[in-house]
């Protein structure tokens, strides 16, 4: 079997994290690392990852800038019912159309409140969706994000984004996995790094990266070697290990 | 005394994290919480943060749409001794110099390494510093960072970032440090969405976040006032307060 990524080119991805919180250092954010594993694993090349404030203009900016370069763009942060949610209003106006209350949103919220809470304006203005979008199942906390275009809109507290990404996951065109294998070679960087960039150049079609540790007495390193072709893979692998031999 | 930010606006910053391993997930980002952090309590406001691959144009074309953007550019990742770290390089490429051996950095890899391992030619690697830079210090592990222009170029080991800030730090211009106060409401975001979005507009020059999270069982949100004015701090967090007496 040939490589099928020879023949059909991997879909591209980019993360845009929205919020004031994070940029400001209060809230650590989880999303981005677990978009990021979540894409490897579906065989789609997450290539940019950008955090900007609750700034309209730099969402808009943000959004056309990396919808228009990749095949793929999922958002967290500021879909929520408080004054500092503008994430759907500066969505669609990135996309030049119109928003308002969407009766399939407001639905779900009806179903979603009965019995637990009032479904106040508040709340209400969670089913503003921008014109023309599709709804993301949101299973963790009822309101739903939503699709437009290739523009994957969704909640930035972590459980309810990793539900939402598993509600979004099956309408995604998938990439052959990139194989992986990590080697901890105990060594530091600077010993290794000349035979390893010799097998680098050897195989110009693997990715292999060195990735330095300090555990607080030794510096050592973990070589990632990353193909899609795995022959290619364990080639590159064995060639490390013979490395890691002559250097014992 | 007048608020000092309303005279001198306070400087911005962009982070820069450079790194395959943060794309594909291998690897949590832990270093733009901690600039974020770190930036905050200097009274520097972290405007965006990216995330690009190890790939020289998208490096290059990145720290010049943020170099011209913001007072200062803080990059980590990609200069360590092996052939995937070529952040220097596109540095250099970024600002049109050249790069070469630094004499000054060639002596404290020289010292580093005296006793300690041979100063090969890939460790020797790390001294090439583009012309016109200055050198940061770094005490864990000894290779330089180095700053041009507003550009501060650092290592993606959080132990060495960590250092590497400490030993820019004095260098840079500080603003008026953002005062915030944190207010966990007990409450969900749609319960007080209405009577903050009031607040929010009544104090229209403090920043009024709403934090929602999810703790399993129940869904809750964090109030964070944040302004640089403590008395408008000080009335809008009362707001918040008045705000909550008022739900119970």
């Amino acid at each position: 079997m040939n490589d099928a990524s020879s023949t059909s080119p991997s879909p591209t991805a980019a993360m845009l994290v929205i919020g004031d919180e994070i940029l400001s250092g209060r809230t650590k954010d989880r999303n981005i690392g677990f978009v990021a594993s979540y894409l490897t694993q579906l065989g789609i090349d997450l290539k940019e990852a950008r955090i900007v404030p609750d700034e309209t203009p730099e969402i808009v900016s943000a959004v056309n800038a990396l919808r228009a370069r990749y095949t793929y763009v999922f958002t967290s942060g500021g879909i929520g019912p408080t004054h500092d949610d503008i994430t759907a209003d500066a969505i669609a106006a990135a996309f030049g159309v119109g928003i308002d209350h969407d009766p399939r949103a407001v639905e779900i919220l009806k179903r979603w409140y009965e019995g637990r809470a009032e479904l106040n304006e508040a709340r209400l203005r969670m089913a503003r969706i921008p014109f023309g979008a599709d709804l993301i199942e949101n299973r963790v906390s009822g309101a739903p994000g939503f699709r437009i275009g290739n523009v994957h809109v969704m909640a930035g507290v972590p459980a309810v984004l990793e539900a939402m990404m598993d509600a979004l996951a099956p309408s995604l065109a998938r990439g052959t996995p990139v194989g992986s294998v990590s080697i901890d070679t105990g060594l530091g960087e600077g010993r290794i790094a000349g035979p390893l960039g010799a097998i680098a150049k050897a195989y110009p079609t693997a990715i292999i990266g060195s990735y330095p540790y300090f555990d607080g007495g030794k510096h050592a390193t973990v070589v990632v070697v990353r193909s899609r072709d795995s022959a290619v893979l364990e080639a590159a692998a064995a060639a490390v290990h013979a490395m890691l031999a002559d250097l014992a």
